[in-house]
């Protein structure tokens, strides 16, 4: 079940430019940073609020590491903006079988790694009336931290 | 200040199949239906979490009503997608000016009214690196009704 609005993720030029635009003009800190080779880009997550289902909603800037990626053709062709949105939920696998099931075309066979280890799937703008939709399920802590603090 | 993600405005050409959509697909509800007349719009808002500012976060479903609105205009050249990011404040007036102060430009000169009663202002796209924001102030429950508890 899809729980919160989890982030919105915006395509940009200049990480850098975009970052101080957002900090200098509403006060958004950067919460993290991070380069995915896989899906090329560099970008970096703007804690907005925190939400009722135990996690939180971001701006998630993005600037395409080589202008083959999918967000590097997607500026060229369309500009800065909003590239895609993302509905944050525990089971990932769970609702991305279910959705397909609907008919809706799931980008991935298996959830890939998105922000912050995050476990991630796209699925089809244009079954989405238009919106690239991603679906999230954030990391947990890792055992292997919990377990050292015991 | 900005303290939480209100809503994604997201623009569709069948207010009726995308809220089947969204509601068949993720399970999503219609939270409010209104018709602003001076946006020209017809909109559904589907409310998808709390934030932990007190308010909570939308998709906000807009079809146009004429196509010389804003929304019918950029339908046309764009078709379906994300139209705009909302950011909610206690203060939209105060935020607005301190915002034109930096030299983003503001749309209106005053806030005008939004969904359910908020009062709302949108910044340029081209000052914002592509994204058309908004900026909501929530309407409070109204002091006749509250009066009338006493």
């Amino acid at each position: 079940m899809l729980t919160r609005i989890d982030h919105i993720g915006i395509a940009c030029f200049d990480l850098d430019k975009t970052v101080e635009f957002y900090r200098a003009t509403y006060g958004f800190e950067v919460f993290h940073t991070e380069v995915n080779e896989e899906q090329g880009v560099r970008e970096a997550m703007l804690k907005i609020n925190e939400t009722s289902d135990g996690g939180a909603s971001y701006l998630q800037l993005l600037e395409p590491t080589r202008e083959d990626s999918a967000v590097g053709k997607w500026l060229a062709k369309n500009g800065e903006g909003v590239h895609h949105i993302a509905f944050g939920t525990e089971d990932v696998d769970g609702d991305a079988a279910a959705i397909r099931e609907k008919g809706v075309r799931v980008l991935y066979d298996e959830p890939r790694i998105g922000s912050m280890g995050s476990r991630i799937t796209f699925l089809h703008p244009k079954d989405c009336h238009g919106v690239l939709t991603e679906l999230v399920t954030s990391a947990k802590p890792s055992a292997d931290h919990s377990s050292a603090e015991h």
